[in-house]
Parts: C-alpha cells; structure tokens; sequence
C-alpha cells in the first residue's frame, strides 16, 4: 500500500490525522500492550466525515480499521502498519434523551457507562452492562453484538437498539435513526450492521431502547455443591421470580478461589464450595420484592438446592460481589493467559468442562482453568492458563474447541469472531453459511477495504 | 412464462402438483375470496424437496410465490396465473420439543395455535399471539416477522427466533438449528430472513424461543375519558408491574361501539366513552398477582386516570374481552373495508388519528374510521370504511399515511410492504436504504424469482 495519504488529511481539521509515531504511543488494545500500528489515524467529528474518509479510502484501496473503545476479546481492532484507522473517539455526544419515547440517540463512540448515567440521571435504564463499560463504546457495543450480564433479562445488544445510522465502505450513508419499536416496512438493514464487527459498515450513530429505572435491585451470592443443584435454582429463579431475575452468573469453584486468593478479592462466603452465583433481581417494590428474594433462597437452601448465601446490607458489599464476577486481574498473570465464551446447552456444562479439564491437564499438567459466564445464556467464559511462557494459544484453542464439536455449541456466544476465531468459524458454520455471508460481504464491501480479515478468513 | 412445468411435476411425488383448475377451488386469500391463480401449486414435504423445486424453478427461470396461512394483511401472498406457488401446507410437524433448553423445532407449515398448545401442553410457552393464530403459520410469522398483542414483553417473532433452516433462490439450504441463545460466531444470517417477506429465501424450519409457563395470567378492560389518561395508565402499569404486563391494547370508542354494536359483542362495559384498554399481565403467584392488579386498578380510579374497569370471573368472560378486541367481523361491512398498522410515537397519536378523521370526514363524509392497536408498542392499526363501492385504496392510502410523514412514522409496524404498500415505502425508508435493500435482494436472488415484486416494486 503506498498510496499518498496527504489527500486524506485535509478531508478532516487540523490534528485529526495522527501520523505512525503518534499511532504508536498507543497501546494496541486493553489486552495488547504493544504499540499500536497504523498508516495514520484518523479522528473524525461527524458522519459527514466518516464518509468523506471511508470515500477516500473506497477509492484509493486503502484498508480502513474502525476503533472504539478497544476492549474487545477476538483481536478484532487490532491494525497493521498498512491500514487506516478510523478511531470514533471524538464523536462521542449523546445526542437526545427522549424520556416519554424511551430512546437515545447518541454517536457511536460514547462510552457504555456515560450512556448508563447520562440516561440514570433522567430516570431512565439503559441494562446494557459488561465488565468494559468503563471503556468500551456504544458504536463497539454494537458492531460486536456485545451481550453481558443482563441478557437473561434484556437480550444482547440487538434487542436494544431501535435505529442506527452506518456508512458503507464507499462512504454511503445509511441513516435509520427512527425510535420506533416496531418498524417492518421494508428488509431490516440495521440487523446488518449489528455483529458483523464492522466488516459490512461503520455504525457513526445508534438509537438506543431505554426501560423505566427499576425501583428495587437485589443482588446475592449464593454456593452449591453440585452442578445440578445450581442449574436447579436458576430455573427455580426463573419460575418464582419471572420477569424480574436479571443475572444469575455462575462461578466455578477454581475460578472463585482464583479471584479471592492471597491479594485478591475478599470472600463474602467460603471458598471450598464447587460452584458460586451471582443473582440480581430488579422490580418496582424495594421492600417486598426483599422478601420475595429472601423467601426463595430460604426455601432453597432449607432444600439443599443451595448450601449458603450471602445478601449485601449495602451498595458497597452488592458491587464487592460483582467485583469477584467481574475483575478478575489475579488469575491475569502469569500470561499468557487465554479467553473464551463458548456458547452450550446449560445440561452440556459439566460434561464439556470435564473434557477441557481432561485436555487441559493432559497437555499442561500444571495448567488451570477458570470458567465462569452466564449461565442462563448458555454462555460460559473460560480463562486458560498454561503456566508455560509463549504463544500457546492454538494449542489452547484446540483444547476448549474440540470437546464443543459434539455439543452444537458455538465458539463465540459474544465476543466475535474478530481475527483469534477465524479458523474456528467453521466450527459453528456450515460451508453454505460461510458463503452466504461472504455474498453479504462482497455486496457491501466489494474492495474489502473495511476491517479486512476479520469474520471471514482472507 | 412458458416453460414446459412438466418436469417440476416430477420432483414430488403424486398428486403434489396442482394444476390451475385445481388452485382456482382455492380463495386467494382470507381477505379476497377471488380463486386463486397459479400455473400449479407445489407441495412439498421435506427441505429438500424446497430445494429441488427452487433449484429446478432458478433454472428455468420460472418465479415462485410461497403460502403460509394466506393471512397476511399485505396481500403479499397473491400469486398471478404466471406464478408456481409454493405451500408448505404439509411441512407442519413440530420436530421437537426441548424443555430443559427452551426451546421447540417446527416445521414452517406448523400452524402457531398447534405450536402454542403443543408447548402448552409441555408446560411451557410459546408467547407470539395475534387474531389469526389458528390459521396463520410459523414459516408466515418469521417471513413477516409478525408482531400481536405481547410485544410489549416478548418483542416481535424477530426476538423469538433461535435459529431457522432456509432455502435460497438456487436451491441452497442455508441451515443453523442451533438452539442457543447467543451465537456471535459470524454474522446472523437468520436476520436476513426473518421479516423479508419471503424475497430472500424460503424459510423451512424455525428453532422457537420458549418460556416457563406462567402461573398465573389476569386480563381486565378499563376506560378513559382521553387519550393522555389512556396513555398514562400505560406509564403507571410499566412502572408498577414491569416484567408482569403482556398486553396493553387501546381501542378508540369509535371501534368498541363498532364491534359491539348491534349483533356484535356484549359490551363489558358503557358504550359512550372516549377510550377502552385491554390489559393482561402474566405472573408466578396467581393470589398475589390478582391483587397487586387490582391495587392498581383501584388506585388509577380513585386518581380518575381510568373511569371504568372490568376484571373477568372466568376464562370465559376474559375471552370475550380479548374477542372484542380481535374479532372485528361486525365492522368489515359493507366493504370495502381498508386496514392499515401504522406506527409512530405514542405522544404523536393524538393529533395523528384527529388528521386521519378529518382528511377521511373530507374525502367520504359518511366515511367511517376505526383506530385500535398495540400502544405500548407504538403500533395503531386502522380500518378506513368509505361506505362507498368500488376500490378506492388509493385515495384511503393517501389520507392515512399523508399524515405520518411529519411524526417519523412507519407505513408498517408489523404487516409488512408486500404489494400493498410498495409506493408507500419511500415514505418510511431514504433512498439509500432502499438502494441497500435492492443489494440484497440482487444478491441473494439475482434472477428476481422469489416473491417478485414484493418488497420493493419491480
């Protein structure tokens, strides 16, 4: 690639393009420190704008990398010294809270928890919720189909976004930004755009759907001894409580003693117990839907579904509990460390990881797994941890892919497909699957200048 | 097209070929009871027969119209005297049915009463509902991405479906049966087909999203003397039972004395006021629920947000609440009778049915106008009556949707383009998004076969 990138420059202001030195003061992601790689980067200050470069690029084959918050887990971001970056960084207004229409209009490089408090401060619920939300964008939220904590209640992103606006790799605006529940006139082109990892467009803007602020949320930690028992009381969860249980993320055992180990995260209950959850419910009665909670876990544990539980007395002990689900930089180090959500059948769980274990130790005798994930979603999380330096990461691969073959389950439930997976996609795709979607691909993108090499193996 | 079919004959077995005397026994549709028109109508009993005579139909370029329930309210399903029709009429077996995953495998063909008795009878839910549930077909509802009356808490067919097997143009069976709930393995290409109306591909089996059962489910009917009262009490019922209500349906009092009028309906309630609600909520604690409804109740009578409310004693006085709202036989004469789904905010629906009542009261002065719909959902579904003979479509069209063009409305909430409103689609999409839409189409379905003329007009 040796086009003149000068033209390119003047398409934007004064000190919007970063050149490959200032690139490289960056880090390449949140899980790659190396300095960032780029021709130049690109800071954009509106859709015109975006489309004004992602012309340019469309008509000099320059390849283009979007960024958002870089915090996603399949490597989707990371650039190359001959690529484009189009960072979003700077379009990051929440453009319009609508109370009475429940939607947000905001551009596609807001971080996720400003969004939260920004809509919290009208009264208002945006229940999209992840462990990056310090970090990540909405327009990434997006592009990846992000899922998170309260899937079980609200589903991934998708079901939360009513209208997005987009430009195609030739610099076509596509803009749907209708707040309407309910919209059938005509294909639903948005559904293209949302995780397809930026390989199909740039998403520059997104309405949002927004819900009533709950009045109550509740939280509790709750151990059992068998994996049956905690399947058990989820679906108790869901029967007793339906419609208000809005996460229930269960702990391996290994994982809960990973985080709450020497300088970790204190234990609110013991940590000999084999499985671990974290619960939350939200409804409108602070004071009954308590006792409703407590009444359920006081009939589980008197059932043994359960074997103890803890419910926080304050907002401080509540996000102590979420911070051993949710921060896990103890089991981090030694690296290399490696990062899976697999999707399943919840009833496939203790199999499938008995048989990564199995290979796991077979391969690396002093290795460690730790899993943890959504339960309820079918979606575990599993950290693999070789204790061996170097890239280990195929042969880790094989070891928590292979056993998901005879499952049907998926080797990405939401962090993507991005450039780690895309020799697994096959793994969860039929070969007319794959080619339907490198039709979709072709149609959109046909220089495959956006984001190339990510979804869709080269 | 002349195209000997004789061949096409050979790729089902006996007797799976109509011929047109044989389709014209056929009405064209519940809402036109002309004979249906066909060079035959093929009925397939497997995917790969689908594929046969898709395959077969590609290379002969013969264009093909599929059938589900024929009750779509688009006339999208009408096919000319050129046309082969494709009726998955005996692909209707519930394949499977997954309690402890959540989840049912249908055939397209299944009719949705038999799927949600079938789940009812396992003890779970299946929660799409809308009037023409015992004629009407999976394979229809995904292809339109049917709406009904429990968006509100479940999302359109869209948010219902895991998974779904179809057949392209070409003969190509794109299939993921997968059951989970999160799969960002690569993009999601069963959106492509859900809503496209049968333009993209024949769907030809659905992997269903089920829930637990509900324990306990309670309808009440209520009134209100204006709109802001009927659209506040929707407020206080989601800020006071979130996660329980499942409907919210307001009927204008124009359509409640329409369809309780003489030899309709026994009204539940006074016939004079301005407005009517049929609420349901689903819940686990049959008792507590009731009461918490009625509490509620209660209170928006003594504040006089509502004015009248009726809770049935019985299944049966709740069905004949919801058949009010449903059956509306008593108001589609003297045709012809134009019905519309409209969607737009709700704050905006006021002013919007007062333009609609004057530009009708204008065009027709004995005209008359019936408004009802899916509130919380945005979602206003009209029936323009002329009392006068002869087709005037066209100038109904125009009354209804000449208004919603400055309120960001959709001319389809859920019925979808299919020919009726192919003019009217400019008004609810840009250029651009209908050039995008053209892409797709081109690419999935170069020769323009599948449901040609659908969608977007030719």
């Amino acid at each position: 690639m040796t086009t003149d990138l000068h033209p390119l420059k003047h398409l934007l202001g004064d000190n919007r393009q970063l050149p490959p030195d200032d690139v490289a003061r960056r880090a390449t992601s949140y899980w790659n420190s190396a300095p960032m790689q780029a021709r130049a980067l690109m800071l954009p200050r509106s859709t015109q704008e975006v489309s004004a470069v992602l012309r340019w690029c469309h008509e000099n084959g320059q390849s283009v990398v979007t960024h958002g918050g870089l915090t996603g887990c399949a490597a989707g971001a990371e650039a190359t010294a001959d690529d484009v970056v189009l960072s979003l960084e700077k379009m990051n207004r929440i453009v319009e809270i609508d109370p009475v229409g429940g939607a947000a209009v905001v551009e596609a490089g807001a971080v996720l928890q400003r969004v939260q408090e920004a809509v919290a401060d009208e009264g208002l619920y945006f229940p999209l919720d992840l462990g990056a939300r310090g970090s990540c964008t909405i327009g990434g939220n997006v592009a990846t189909n992000a899922g998170g904590n309260h899937v079980i209640r609200y589903g991934m992103t998708r079901a939360q976004v009513l209208g997005l606006e987009a430009v195609l790799a030739d610099g076509t605006v596509i803009s749907d930004l209708s707040k309407m529940l309910k919209n059938n006139a005509g294909y639903d082109i948005k559904q293209l755009f949302i995780g397809s990892e930026g390989t199909l467009g740039v998403v520059t803007r997104v309405v949002l759907r927004l819900f009533p602020r709950p009045a109550a949320r509740h939280t509790a930690l709750v151990a059992a001894t068998d994996f049956d028992a905690v399947a058990g009381f989820l679906s108790v969860l869901q029967q007793r409580l339906p419609g208000s249980l809005s996460a229930y993320e269960v702990m391996w055992g290994d994982y809960y003693r990973g985080v709450t180990g020497e300088g970790g995260h204190r234990p609110p209950l013991d940590r000999d117990y084999p499985y671990y959850a974290v619960l939350q419910t939200e409804g409108s009665e602070p004071v009954a839907d308590a006792e409703r909670l407590e009444i359920v876990l006081g009939e589980a544990l008197e059932h043994d579904r359960i074997v103890d539980a803890v419910i926080p007395k304050s907002e401080a002990e509540s996000a102590a509990i979420w911070d051993i689900r949710e921060n896990f930089e103890q089991i981090l180090e030694p690296q290399p460390v490696y990062l899976y959500d697999v999707s399943l059948p919840i009833r496939a769980m203790p199999d499938y990881v008995a048989a990564v274990q199995q290979n796991l130790t077979r391969r690396w005798p002093e290795g460690r797994l730790y899993v943890f994930g959504h339960m309820a979603d079918g979606n575990l999380h599993l950290f693999v941890k070789p204790f061996e330096s170097g890239d280990h990461r195929a042969a880790s691969d094989e070891l928590v892919y292979q056993p998901l073959a005879g499952v049907g389950g998926s080797v990405s439930a939401e962090h993507g497909i991005g450039v780690e997976k895309l020799r697994w996609l096959p793994h969860s795709r039929t070969p007319a699957e794959i080619a339907l979607m490198r039709t979709l691909k072709r149609s959109l993108d046909p220089t495959n200048l956006l984001n190339p090499g990510r979804v869709l193996a080269e």
